[in-house]
């Protein structure tokens, strides 16, 4: 077993956690050897985990969980995108981080923190990303954080 | 006639329809193989048409018809990027849409498929891209709804 | 000495201006030709010049003034990817920019030209990117402005 798929097992993380695609678009694109992630909420199995607002219902340490389960949800649509050749995987190259957030919050780096961790408990060095962390005052069903993300493939 | 060129007459959508650039900033640019256009707002012929936030001053149904004019100004600043030669579109890679929003709206995905269902209708499959919806509390101009887009053509 | 170069000293820049990326993540990542930034707030020497709402703390010459200072932070982390050698630079592809505003502003384009006019300033026409301009309610540390940016190099 390679090593990113072990350490996916090691850390009790669920790739196949799908949240199937609700519109006219889908949830990765391949052009060359970059695979865009769609942006991805706190989904779990369709089920919304996290509702709110940032700093006003949910504290940093939660926050930071919700911003992991969009990073495990990146990761279960790159997962595909590659059949599950992570070995495939050359670099996170960004995270579009946007944090849900109560008009007086300004932690949105914190917040972040939870899926920037998750990469490189993954992948490592190179699964540090440019990250772009911004907050916002509404996201899609209330989700309390949405990341997008672009990863770099051996082609 | 090309099947693009069609499709656009058949919808009756005026993609001569610009919007000049403001400032010191281009509209679209060519990498490669990759067309990066500019985040476009709800103006036709430079007067912004939906000022104001959905879920407050615009319902669903208005705030998708102003997605679909920054979609419309999206396919403007591409068919200019390529001449018009429909044919080189390879794929729309990435959408963004950010929604100006009341604190408790959260449709942005309903809002986005504005213009995620024109570039379907537009382009067929390769027109479903990844895409970004999220929720903001202010747009240039007052513009309820703003998008980029990223494509890959042929070179 | 190279005409950017040049051109930074003229303009009194301080490029060298380094704030330290504070958690697992990197200030660039360059990708065959493509150079990626990361969200580039508003501080100086790892100090936070500009925090606030614009339209509420700002008005619209310091918000440009903050967005300008983004940019340095931007030319300071694109110099180190390429080393100060400036004459790599083939363009500046696309300017992202966060607007932390008031629930009634509406100018953030005209915000955003701070950091353009910077832009085409230090590199003349290849300067002019594609650009996305948004307002948010929050933005980390109380920044007042945020921009991410691609170029494109030479390799």
């Amino acid at each position: 077993m390679d090593r990113v798929s072990e350490k996916i097992i090691a850390l009790g993380i669920d790739v196949k956690n799908q949240n199937k695609a609700v519109a006219n678009y889908v949830p990765y694109k391949i052009v060359g050897n970059m695979v865009y992630i769609a942006g991805q909420t706190c989904r779990e199995n369709g089920v919304m985990v996290y509702k709110g607002k940032v700093g006003q219902d949910y504290d940093i340490i939660t926050g930071q969980q919700a911003a992991k389960l969009c990073g495990i949800n990146i990761l279960s649509n790159l997962g595909t995108s590659i059949n599950y050749q992570w070995e495939k995987v050359v670099s996170c190259v960004s995270l579009t981080v946007f944090v849900q957030s109560a008009n007086n919050f300004y932690d949105q780096a914190l917040i972040a923190n939870g899926v920037s961790d998750l990469m490189v408990d993954v992948f490592g060095d190179i699964g540090q990303a440019v990250r772009v962390a911004v907050g916002v005052n509404t996201l899609p069903s209330n989700s309390a954080v949405e990341v997008a993300g672009i990863f770099e493939i051996l082609i």
